[in-house]
């Protein structure tokens, strides 16, 4: 089959590609990123492109397609190379902003001119956090990296002292270590001799030590200062970020963040899970995915810090929810998505860097935060640690991560309780007609005149509005609530005198932007069908809340403390979120923005066994509550799709 | 530059070689081997070829190549291909005889046509002992394999029971084998999710446990009879032997052996060693070679066994020298060969099949039998464990091992000295003009005539005679004592009657054959050069014997039981052993012949974890003396080189 090539604009990228490709695969073939939250299913309409030159034919006949069609544009997903070569446009709207903008700090604090989404800031945030407060990323565990340098000065072998090489450093490693189970691989072991007699004995190993188990990561002739660096990842389904340690001064040299490039399979871990399993190779395709991510991480990293080499990364710490532990390991996620929704795996095996592919030192481990169950993975375990709220003496609190689902934990040092809500990917712009991550342009803040009913509003680097992200459309449905322009069912009221209500193609819609004004060639509006959505998503949460605590059988005031978590956390207007009632009602000052507690953790296991251990110890400690079991959670459900809630004692201090 | 063919006569394979190659590389490239106990030094002689047609070029000047071009032949490894195509014959006093002989066994017995050395007819033995004569392999020791089958029925997972996958099936098998540590490697992990559920939550388990640590090797669904098979090899320096076992039964049920491949970079482990750190690549090279060695053995096994397949082979369990040990292993053996002798390791790690290049199931765990020190390898401990010695109520005994080394142990049940002796490979035809491996051809036994001097002699397989193996060359020194041809000192009475005294090249020498009756073209003899060899070997012997009965201060007469191990051992003739002064004159009775016991002892670690820990522990009780420490070995070496000996009161029986 002769091949067609296509060429993707802005960006002046070509590919070459066998006719019947479609144009969403050809862009992942280009290395260029286009949003398809549904998988590429042609349903979310997110992925269209604009065809400049060529003929394609689409997939299927679909109502979105004939709409956007008429618009001039096509889905990547259901258009497919035939036999004329391709110039494709991607609009705004639908690229991804790509990861280099992070690579050159000057680039991102001047330019500006790529898109800035939430996560870039956020890693700036930890990043002052770290560095620039000097913050200690141990969070008060002690500095006992998971990877030490230990020197030896052996007994020098002779005729007397004739033991073998190996058993020499064991019995030394042994007593200078306490433990009585040290593994050295054979890779290690094969060149042992030079080795050791490369500085007549004296040699400095390197070593993993936890729980009274040691392993060898290496021995290097010589008492000299070989670097250690270790790297800890938080693998988000949407972002993955990774932070650059120096192990012995404990501390975080640098991070970088990027997106997850599996998301060109869909934006939530199911769509990943079904491409995985019902693909051909799919597994290996979208395992391959987030190893080629991190990588990119790590290339970032070390163009940055030139002093540090590959090598030099001795150890990996990762932590992610569980179906991102599968992936990464090239664990079968399957049965995470099959009813009872079982994971392989809750504690992952350690491994070598070389066993799964990441580019760093060939020998580095590679630790996995341990997972509760099937939708509360390592994420949230490492966001427990890093709150403290396990520890002996804690009183009750409530941990909760709102991304595509909305995970939390509720206890003390006695108990923890956890469970996961499907809320959807809502408040990732993901269902909502115009919503959008955090990124330049998205409107984040917005007012409505109560008389006039006019919008104005502020957008994420004041560029002009081309959608709104999370924390906007919390605020964007306190507003209308407020303003009386939806009821406390999410209806809209559509009597109302402004030209700004009106009926568009799937019901009552209100517009919040003209397109004159905005960066697009339409109006931004907010659709009766999108706050339905978006109630969907707050009312499975404050449910999920509900329902630990009847569980336990406590109130929503035993809380002393609600952790709020994750990088949409971190931009949530806690006033809104209880207004609308995606957060109890209690005192604004028991809410903590932690941040990316995930990756905060992470650092933490890195740089202290101490920690590594209680998180192992947390996660097995932790009590997961299954919410689709029982009447429980659909109760709690069905009561919290009003604003902000049918019992309206629940929220006292909100008056609408 | 342009490749030329050589083409090697009479199996007439063909090979392509860049010019400057020699021919011994070549004759190695076509898979063809030939005699190079000096690992291609141009030093011995063996390695004799005849160039039929084309010109190349002698690599050096050497007075034993200018002997042999006068009579038409060219050594293999000094002679290099230049501009010309190449035909070569090789004698068959050069050639190895080919494993092959071994898949066919109607050809071995009725043919046999193709030389039969005497580790074959061992095998035979062995397999006589064990599959025909139905003596078990077990040796006393309860059945209980490195790996073992369990069946597991574990709770089908549902919403109130939704633990992981992973910790279902460890906790099971904690309960099933009171195993604390149980590792599962992420390969096993990947897809049990399918496996659980094939069989609805019944799994078979293949486990291998050692005290108390089990690893996974595989995990089947359902409760079928998969076939469970392991595989014992003896990797002896010029031999190595396998065993097919069916781990359930205890029973042997095949065996197959061959040359050790590496045996064209030389006869003994020092030659080795040379090429594996010298040469480039030497050391991938040359474990590769013993790699590609055992594969053979298991292909011929699986031919002869077609029920059983590759993959059903699941734990492997190797007994060699130290040396062999490293390079199975790929370990740099370089310092062994240099004073202080230190082996890299002497417990090796266990390993996967497919880390080493095993052709049986990739998760296959290979075992390494345990050294003693750099001269006294896991083939004693195993042949130690064999005997029993070491048990707790056992009387003082001695295991003696003769081959390229002679290493012993003596001991019993309290304590264990072990050492090995450079006997030099003389008893294994090297060093010795007509020395022979015990193959077709070789004079095995001769009577000389005490008044004639005339010879009679039998033949290995009753072939014309080519050589003389190594109990040939210990009754013919027994002979040419008794007869008064050579004196106490092994100095040849040269003023005999007699034509078949007379002056050779070396000095003065004894014709066995004429020239006529051999299948050569010239006379067989034995030369006072070759008589000095054979003295220095067995006198080695004996003086490493004295030496440990000094260290522990016992005397000859202690000793209850002398077991003589080894290929070479199985055809030695005692009384002709006591003669010469090789072996004590201790009552003949007090002598027995265990064979193999490399490999019998690997049968047992693999059919039984008890044998498996107790070799474990020999190897750490074992004391190791080493003999070039002081004069205790040389003064006894000395005093050995006389026949019997200088001091006749050690051999009260002998009299010459």
């Amino acid at each position: 089959m002769n091949k067609r090539f296509v060429t993707f604009l802005p960006a002046g990228v070509k590919v070459e590609v066998d006719p019947g490709t479609d144009l969403l695969t050809a862009a992942g073939k280009a290395d260029i990123e286009i949003k398809a939250p549904c998988g590429g299913d042609g349903t979310c309409g997110k992925c269209a492109v604009h065809i400049k030159s060529g003929a394609a034919k689409a997939r299927r006949d679909s109502h979105l397609a004939a709409r956007l069609a008429e618009k001039g544009f096509n889905l990547a997903c259901q258009t497919l190379v035939q036999d004329e070569d391709l110039v494709v446009e991607i609009p705004k709207t639908s690229a991804m902003s790509k990861h280099q903008v992070l690579v050159d700090h000057h680039q991102v604090n001047s330019g500006m001119s790529e898109a800035l989404s939430n996560y870039l800031l956020h890693v700036w945030q930890l990043k002052e956090l770290f560095l620039e407060k000097q913050e200690s990323p141990l969070n008060g565990y002690p500095l006992n990296p998971l990877c030490r340098r230990i020197r030896l000065t052996l007994p020098v072998a002779n005729l007397q002292d004739n033991r073998d090489d190996l058993n020499r450093l064991t019995l030394a490693l042994k007593k200078e270590t306490k433990c009585t189970d040290i593994n050295i691989s054979l890779a290690i072991i094969r060149n042992l001799g030079e080795i050791l007699r490369a500085a007549h004995f004296k040699v400095t190993v390197l070593l993993s030590e936890v729980g009274g188990k040691a392993e060898v990561i290496a021995v290097e002739p010589g008492h000299g200062h070989q670097p250690l660096y270790g790297l800890a990842v938080d693998i988000g389904t949407t972002t993955v970020v990774a932070y650059l340690l120096d192990l012995e001064k404990g501390r975080v040299i640098d991070t970088a963040g990027t997106h997850n490039r599996q998301a060109r399979f869909g934006d939530d871990v199911i769509s990943r899970i079904v491409y995985a399993v019902d693909e051909t190779d799919g597994l290996k395709t979208i395992h391959q995915c987030i190893i080629d991510t991190i990588n990119t991480l790590i290339m970032d990293l070390l163009v940055k810090q030139r002093q540090i080499k590959e090598s030099d990364i001795r150890v990996i710490m990762t932590a992610g929810n569980t179906t991102m532990a599968h992936l990464f390991l090239g664990i079968n996620p399957k049965f995470i998505r099959l009813e009872p929704y079982i994971p392989t795996a809750n504690f992952f095996p350690v491994v070598k860097a070389q066993e799964v592919g990441l580019r760093v030192n060939p020998d580095a481990l590679v630790f996995s935060y341990p997972s509760v169950a099937s939708y509360v993975g390592g994420d949230i375990v490492s966001g427990t640690l890093f709150t403290g709220m396990g520890n002996a003496d804690a009183p009750i609190s409530l941990l909760i991560d709102i991304g595509t689902n909305g995970e939390m934990v509720l206890g003390s040092g006695d108990w923890l309780v956890t469970c996961s809500c499907s809320a959807g990917p809502a408040f990732e712009g993901s269902g909502i007609t115009y919503g959008m991550r955090a990124m330049h342009g998205a409107i984040e803040r917005l007012e409505i005149d109560p008389q006039t009913y006019e919008v104005s509003y502020t957008t994420i680097n004041n560029g002009k509005p081309i959608g709104i992200c999370g924390s906007g459309l919390i605020n964007c449905l306190a507003k209308l609530r407020r303003t009386g322009i939806i009821d406390r069912a999410g209806k809209f009221q559509t009597s109302l005198s402004t030209e700004r209500m009106r009926i568009g193609e799937t019901g009552p819609e209100y517009v919040l932007v003209w397109r004159d004004d905005t960066d697009l060639d339409r109006d931004i509006v907010i659709s009766e069908a999108d706050v339905k959505n978006l109630l969907r998503a707050k009312g499975a949460v404050f449910a999920g809340i509900r329902s630990l605590l009847n569980v336990v059988g406590f109130e929503l005031e035993s809380i002393e403390t609600i952790y709020v978590a994750g990088g949409f956390g971190n931009y949530l207007n806690i006033p809104d979120a209880i207004t609308i009632g995606l957060l109890p009602d209690i005192p604004i000052e028991k809410y903590k923005y932690v941040g990316n507690t995930s990756a905060k953790g992470a650092c933490m296991a890195l740089l202290s066994q101490e920690a590594w251990m209680e998180a192992n110890s947390l996660a097995g400690k932790m009590t997961y509550i299954e919410l689709s079991v029982g009447n429980l959670f659909m109760d709690e459900f069905v009561s919290s799709l009003f604003i902000p809630h049918t019992d309206l004692t629940l929220f006292p201090n909100v008056s609408l």
